[in-house]
C-alpha cells in the first residue's frame, strides 16, 4: 500500500534497522542503533544543540495545531533556571475530532509505511539528541550525560522496540488469504479473506516529569505504528522534550503525506487538570501513563472507554544474603542509590540484611558492618563535587526534596544527606542520598493494621537499610512487599544456591524483574530495550511492561472482510 | 523441562499438529485435525457416545475435588428431558487455595509441556465427540448434527487455536539469552538472562447457554496454555458438556503427573448467583465470559482484579443492495436465518433493505419482494418437518421462546413463526423463525430519546425486514448499530464496487467482521478457526476476538532474572 514515494524511501531506509529490530526482540542480544557516546554525533553537535535549546527559551513553541485556544507553560529548571517557554494549550472539542479524522489515511497505509514514518520520526529526534539532552537535563534534572544518554538513545531504543512488537503483530496474520474447505466428491467452499488491523481511536500519552522520553516513548510509539493518533499531555514540569517530539514527528507525518494532526500536543494550564479531562473524552481510547499510584488507579477505574497501560509507584527491593565480592556488591550499590539521586523508578528503596550479618569473601560482615560500608562507599562515590553533580543531577521537585529533609523522623541515619554546589547552575538544588535504619522483624510488617515507613514508595534518595531476622524471613518480606506495593526491580545477593531458588521463586510467584549478584558495571535501575522487560505487568508497580507483545496487541484490532470466491 | 517421561511423550505425539496449528494461524488457510464427519469416528463410536450419555443421566458426577460441600444441578433437555445428574459444589475457601497451589508446578513445566497437556486433552475430547454430541444437543438444544460438528470438532478446532496462540506467545522470548555490551577498549559488560513465562492466577470460565464447547474451549485453553488453573462455572442449563470437559482434562492432568485441580467445576445452586461471587475471588485473575450484556457489563466493572475478556450481545446486520445471483442470497440468508433457530451470536437480526427495492440478475425486486422471497425461502427450507427438525434444534430456554411469541408486537408480520413436532422427543420446543418488517427511516433511529425495537438484541429466531431509504442510509444505521450496539457480524449483498467500499469503510471505522455476497455454502454465521476472527473485540459486542494474541498475551507475564555472566 505504500503508493507514496516519500513512503517508499521510507521503507528503504528505514527496513535493515526495522529487521534488525525484530530479530533483536526475539534473541534479546546486545544492539541499538542509536549512539551512547556524545561525540559520535560530529563535532558541532554539542555546541549547535545547546545553542538550539537556548534559543528556544522564552518563546512560544509553535505547532499549528487545530483548535488551539491559548498558550501554557511555566517550566522552572530543577538547575533553578526559568524556560520562560509557552505551548499550544488545546481545545478538545476542535483537536480530538480533527484527530480522528486523520486515522483512515493512516489506517490504510498500513503497518510497513507506519512503522517506517516512526522510524524517520526517531531518527530525526537521535540526529538531535544533544538539543534533547538539555531539554531533558532542564525539566528532569538529570546530569548531562544521562539526560543525554536515557533522554537520548536509550529512549529512542525503546521507542524503536515498540514499533518493531508492533509491526510484527499487526503482520502475524497476512493481508490476504485464500481458503478452501473440501467437501468430499463436491466443489470445496471457497473464500477470498483480507485482514487488516484498524486502530481504536485517539491515543493519550500522560507524561512524567523524570523520564519524559525514555517513559514516553513506548506508548507514543506503540499507538502511533498501530495507527492511532497521539494526542501527548507532557507533565507540566517536563514539557520541552515532548513538544519536541511532537513537532519532529509532525514534520515527519506531513512530509510523508499525512495529516500532521496524528500526533499533537495539549499542555495544562495551572491547575486544570487536563489530564483528567482528557481521559474521559469518548475519542480517547487509550492511555499511556507513567506516575502516582493514585492518578494511575484513578485513570484504570475511571477511563473505562479506553485500554489504559500504567506504569505506578513501587517498593524496589534487594535481599543482601551473601557474596563472593563484597566490594563489589557495596559499590555497585552505592551506585545505585546514587545515580540521579534515586529518582528513578528503578532505584533500591529497601536493602534487606540479616540481623546477624552475612558471609562474603572477606569475612563475616555484621549488619552494621554492611550498613556503614555502603554508607562509606556512598560517601566516597560523592565526595567530590563534580564527580557527584555528574552522577546526582539535580533533585526534580520540591516533593522529592522535602523527603529527604523528612528522612531522618523515619528512623536512625546510616548516611545523612548533604547539599552539593553545582559550579555552573547556582539554583540547582542538589543532594546526596540519605539512607535509614529500619527494622524488619516480621511483626514489624505482618500485621496489616500498622505498616512500618519502609513499605511505602519514598520516592527520591531515601532507602532503608532493614534489619531481617533470617535471609529467609527478608523473602517472605519481599514477597509481602512485592503482593501489596509492587516493584519495578528486585535484586539478591548471594552465593547459596539454595537462596537463588527462594528468591527467584518469590519472584515468579509475584511477578518481579529479578536481578543477582550485580557487583560490575550493570546496575539494578536499567535496563536494555530489546532485551531487558522493564517492570512486569504483573504486580502494583504497574500494569504493562515495556516491551512485551501485549503492551501493543490490543492497541489495534483485525477486522476481516471474506467474500466468495 | 520436560523430565517426565509422560509429558515427553505427550510433546511427540502432539508436537506435529501444534506445527500445524501454529502454520495455519499464520497462513489462515483451511485446516483442522477435527474430523466433522460423526462415521469418521468409527462404527460404534455413535451408540457407544448414546449409550455414554444415557448411562450419565439421573447419576451422581463425580469429579473427587477439594472443596466439594454439596451437589448442584438440574439440567432440563431444549428437548424436554430431564438430565437428573448432579454436580459438585464448591467451597471456594478450600478450592482456590488448592488451585493456587498447583500453579508452580505447571508453570515450571513449560509452555511447550502444557501445550502438549493441553492438545492430549483435547485428542481425548475428540474421541468422544459422539458423547459430547448428546450433551451439547440436550443442553443447547442444537440439532444432533449441529451439537456434533460446532460442539465437538469445530470447538476442539477453537480450543487448539487458543493453545497454538499462547504457545507462539509464550515462546517468542527466549528461555535464555546471553548478552554482551560493548565497552569500547574495556571489557564488554556481560550478563546471562533467563526468561520464563508466568501465570496470572485462578482462571474463571463461565459458560453460556447455547455454545458451552465452543465458547468455552478458547478461554479455557488459552488460560491452562498460559499456566492458569482453570475453575469452569458452566451455565445451569448447560452444566454436562463441561463437566466432561473437565473430567477428561483432570484424568490426563493426572497422568502428566500434574495436580488434577489445574481445571475443576463450579455448579451453581439455584439462584445462588455464583458467579458473582466467584468472579470477586481475590484468587481469580482472569475471567472469560459468553452471555448477556448486563452481566458482562457488570463483569468488566467490577471484577477489577481481573483481566475479563468478554462476548456479550450485539445487533448484527445485513445490508442487501443489490446481487448478481438472487437466487443464491435469498438461499443463503434463509439458512442463516434458519439455523438453530437464530440461537447464535452471530444470527442476523436486521435485514436493511432500499424501501425502493434492489437491482438483481433477476430483475428488479421490490422491497415488498424481497422480503415475500426471503419469508418463502425460509418457509420452503423448512417447510418438510424433519429437515426443520434437523436445522433448527429446539429452543433453548422460555427466554426465547416469550421473544417469539411477542415478536407480532414489533411490527407487521413477513414470516410467522410455526410450532413443529419432534418426532423422538415430544416435549421438545420447536419453532421456525418469524420476521418483522419496521421502517428504517433515519429519524426512527437517529433521535437519542427514541429507539425502534430493531436496534435492541433480540435473541432467537426474530429478524427484522428494515425499510431503508437508500443503501447508504442504510450504511449509516449500519454505523450507528455497530457503534453502540455492536455486532458479531455484517453481511452485505452489492454489485456496486462503491457500495463494496461504503460498507468496508464502516466496518473498518467501527470495527466488525465483514463476510460479503455469500451465495453458497458458507453462512455469515460460521466462522472456522484458524482462519476466522470470530468477533472484533473493538465493538460493544466483544470485548475481546477468537482468536487472536490479544486474547493470550497478557494472561501470562515474562519474569526476567539477569545474573553476571
Amino acid at each position: 500500500m505504500a503508493a507514496d514515494p516519500t513512503a517508499t524511501q521510507l521503507i528503504e531506509k528505514h527496513r535493515p534497522t526495522l529487521d534488525q529490530a525484530l530479530e533483536t526482540i526475539r534473541s534479546r542480544a546486545y544492539w541499538s542503533p542509536h549512539a551512547e557516546h556524545p561525540k559520535a554525533y560530529g563535532e558541532d553537535a554539542a555546541p549547535e544543540g545547546k545553542a538550539a535549546f537556548e534559543a528556544l527559551r522564552g518563546t512560544r513553541f509553535e505547532l499549528d495545531q487545530p483548535g488551539t485556544d491559548g498558550w501554557a507553560g511555566e517550566e522552572i529548571s530543577p538547575y533553578g533556571i526559568e524556560l520562560g517557554i509557552t505551548y499550544p494549550h488545546p481545545d478538545p472539542d476542535v483537536l480530538l475530532p480533527v484527530m480522528r479524522a486523520a486515522i483512515p489515511a493512516w489506517r490504510d497505509a498500513g503497518p510497513e509505511v507506519r512503522a517506517a514514518v516512526c522510524l524517520e520520526i526517531l531518527s530525526r529526534i537521535n540526529a538531535r539528541t544533544h538539543e534533547f539532552a538539555h531539554a531533558v537535563m532542564h525539566t528532569s534534572g538529570q546530569a548531562f550525560m544521562m539526560a543525554f544518554q536515557a533522554g537520548g538513545p536509550h529512549a529512542q531504543d525503546r521507542g524503536l522496540e515498540a514499533v518493531a512488537y508492533a509491526f510484527a503483530e499487526q503482520t502475524r496474520t497476512p493481508g490476504e488469504a485464500p481458503w478452501s474447505k473440501p467437501q468430499g466428491k463436491r466443489d470445496p467452499l471457497e473464500l477470498s479473506k483480507t485482514f487488516q488491523a484498524v486502530p481504536r481511536g485517539v491515543a493519550l500519552m500522560i507524561g512524567c516529569n523524570t523520564f519524559p522520553t525514555w517513559n514516553g516513548y513506548p506508548g507514543l510509539f506503540a499507538s502511533l505504528a498501530t495507527g492511532n493518533p497521539v494526542l501527548v499531555k507532557p507533565h507540566p514540569r517536563a514539557v520541552l522534550p515532548l513538544a519536541l517530539t511532537v513537532r519532529v514527528a509532525r514534520e515527519v507525518l506531513a512530509e510523508a503525506g499525512f495529516d500532521p494532526n496524528l500526533v499533537a500536543l495539549a499542555v495544562d494550564r495551572p491547575d486544570e487538570g487536563l489530564a483528567k479531562i482528557l481521559a474521559l473524552r469518548p475519542e480517547v481510547r487509550i492511555i499511556d501513563y507513567t506516575g502516582s499510584t493514585s492518578f494511575g488507579d484513578w485513570l484504570e477505574e475511571n477511563a473505562r472507554q479506553a485500554q489504559v497501560y500504567t506504569e505506578k509507584a513501587g517498593v524496589n527491593t534487594v535481599v543482601i544474603d551473601s557474596t563472593d565480592d563484597y566490594k563489589g556488591m557495596i559499590g555497585n550499590l552505592a551506585f545505585s542509590l546514587s545515580l540521579y539521586s534515586g529518582q528513578m523508578c528503578t532505584t533500591p528503596q529497601n536493602l534487606l540484611i540479616p540481623r546477624d550479618g552475612i558471609s562474603t569473601d572477606a569475612g563475616p560482615k555484621t549488619y552494621d558492618e554492611v550498613v556503614g560500608d555502603l554508607a562509606g562507599a556512598v560517601q566516597g562515590l560523592l565526595g567530590d563535587d563534580a564527580r557527584a553533580n555528574a552522577l546526582l543531577g539535580a533533585i526534580v521537585n520540591p516533593q522529592v526534596a522535602g523527603r529527604i529533609t523528612a528522612a531522618p523522623e523515619l528512623g536512625e541515619v546510616a548516611l545523612a544527606s548533604r547539599e552539593v554546589t553545582h559550579p555552573e547552575f547556582p539554583g540547582a538544588t542538589v543532594r546526596t542520598p540519605v539512607m535509614v535504619k529500619a527494622d524488619g522483624e516480621r511483626k514489624q510488617w505482618e500485621a496489616a493494621d500498622t505498616e512500618p515507613p519502609f513499605l511505602s514508595e519514598c520516592f527520591g534518595p531515601v532507602s532503608f537499610a532493614v534489619a531481617v531476622d533470617s535471609t529467609p524471613e527478608g523473602v517472605e518480606l519481599l514477597r509481602r512487599t512485592l503482593r501489596d506495593k509492587g516493584a519495578m526491580t528486585v535484586g539478591a545477593y548471594t552465593t547459596s544456591p539454595e537462596v537463588e531458588r527462594l528468591v527467584e521463586d518469590a519472584c515468579l510467584e509475584e511477578c518481579a524483574q529479578l536481578s543477582l549478584n550485580l557487583t560490575g558495571g550493570v546496575y539494578v535501575n536499567q535496563t536494555a530495550a530489546f532485551s531487558d522487560f522493564h517492570g512486569s505487568g504483573g504486580n502494583p508497580a504497574a500494569n504493562a511492561a515495556l516491551c512485551d507483545t501485549a503492551f501493543v496487541a490490543n492497541r489495534f484490532r483485525t477486522v476481516e472482510v471474506r467474500r466468495q470466491a
